[in-house]
């Protein structure tokens, strides 16, 4: 699947991820008042519209990026309904040709794992069939547990061609507190970045592996050190405009070859025209805003990796 | 909700929880063929199995026992029909005085792990309304991403009277990988101990917070030093039966006042009609032998304690 990844970003000369994290905040009136004229004010009306407002910023932005990264939070907190309308956001970005990464951050003994994986990017039995239920590209893991809880999720990689991205550092304020803490002088994000190099050499694609990486934007500098320690890691990095972080700061994210990296935004494309700079495209008109938005994110990490 | 919890835990004398984690190889034939007749070899039908069989076990074990602890993944995999049984188990269990963990591991940046408190112990706003999606009274709860990960669940839990089990020492056989590296001379479990006594200080119940731990049956040496470090913090002790620990193993788990910990058992519970000791009630009564199981397990920890 990271071939696919890559395939996209060099068809569109972007490297960036678009983070289809809808708060209800988000969505514009307009979308919002047409739910809930339809299914009142409930998590069905709230479902609909952030499966509008997110199918209105696909149709306007698929044509310039590689991917998406739904996160499964945004949808979770509204039950059964807004699971339902991450799996049609899922459903509708395949049909548009964009790799899905499923911002899932699951991670669990062994046996739960292997649920979660067959559950994402899997397949699950029942009976004599097979159903593959939420049917993501990549997904997010979290390391805590060790090998025995990120395994199962590669060995589905394996089987099934999909991809992971493990968290490393992330791009919070307090990811230090456990992250940074430092063993045997170096810090545990190292050491989780070495693993992940190693579970990585298990699942290769053609140039990078198929299992890669969380490094937050905000922390450039460990980026720096992460890129050398994960040399064939293709590192998803959360963080961009919204979070802090700039085009200038992310290079050393990239490898020589101008991969290796994938820039999310979310909050800076999606609500995009919240901002002062996109304001004069309206409520009304907020995937031409996040259209734009992506054009200048394109351009900022193009610019400076060129 | 700890109170809730102790006051359940003194009813029955049984500082257990039951682990509603169902593979569908552990729902026996009958089930599976009926809940296939009506729904199909679907992820509905599926579901439907899955659903009978933990109302069954319910049915025949919650006059012995405080909790329970549906694992999420095991209904996820099976996608939004999945999710649907998860949910129906949670009601379920309430409507039998069950306090409910939903063992979710969830933990994310600060906003996203907003989204997830709301969703599974909180409330989530549409338009004028607010609804409680999942309502579970505990989950809990990956502490990788350091307290703005983990303060939007405490303050769900200040404002619902709802609690945590944040992930200190894991029950899995590599939970050493990164929980057991050494910051200046102490493993990093320690610390994470320490954090969540810090953090639980925040939100008492009355002898107890409401912010609790996990830590692995498996490690009960890690758990002697753990109890010290958080007096007031209750810890869930996953990994009896199955996966190792005995009765006697956990005796440090808990404080003098005989409380402070709750052990919990999946497999040894819900598929206690395929262990030997049990194989007498027959597929048909599994309900019956989970029963034996937990009237079982009770006294082998009563046994220890006392």
């Amino acid at each position: 699947m990271i071939n696919k990844l890559i395939e996209n970003i060099k068809k569109t000369n972007a490297p960036i991820v678009v983070g289809l994290d809808p708060m209800l905040n988000y969505v514009p009136k307009h979308i919002q008042d047409k739910a809930y004229a339809e299914f009142g004010e409930t998590l069905e009306g709230a479902a609909e519209a952030i499966w509008q407002f997110n199918k209105g910023i696909v149709d306007a932005t698929y044509d310039l990026i590689p991917a998406v990264k739904p996160q499964i939070a945004m949808y979770e907190q509204f039950g059964l309904p807004g699971l339902a309308a991450f799996k049609k956001t899922v459903d509708y970005c395949h049909e548009k040709g964009l790799v899905v990464i499923g911002d899932i951050k699951r991670g669990d003994i062994g046996s739960t794992s292997a649920a979660y994986a067959v559950g994402h990017i899997g397949k699950v039995k029942v009976g004599s069939k097979t159903f593959a239920p939420f049917d993501e590209d990549f997904v997010t893991v979290n390391p805590y547990l060790g090998s025995d809880g990120v395994n199962p999720f590669i060995k589905v990689c394996q089987e099934e061609n999909k991809g992971l991205f493990i968290l490393v550092k992330t791009s919070n304020p307090s990811s230090g507190e456990f992250q940074d803490q430092l063993i045997g002088g170096r810090p545990l994000y190292e050491l989780v970045g070495e693993q992940v190099a190693k579970w990585g050499e298990t699942c290769m694609g053609d140039t990078y592996s198929n299992i890669g990486a969380v490094v937050g934007a905000t922390y450039p500098e460990m980026g720096k050190v992460l890129r050398k320690i994960m040399p064939k890691t293709f590192i998803l990095v959360p963080g961009y405009g919204a979070q802090g972080g700039k085009g200038k700061d992310l290079v050393h994210f990239f490898n020589e070859d101008g991969l290796g990296a994938i820039i999310n935004s979310s909050r800076g494309i999606i609500a995009a025209y919240k901002q002062e700079t996109y304001a004069q495209f309206g409520e009304e008109n907020y995937a031409d805003a996040s259209r734009a938005a992506v054009v200048a994110m394109q351009k900022d990490i193009a610019g400076a990796l060129g």
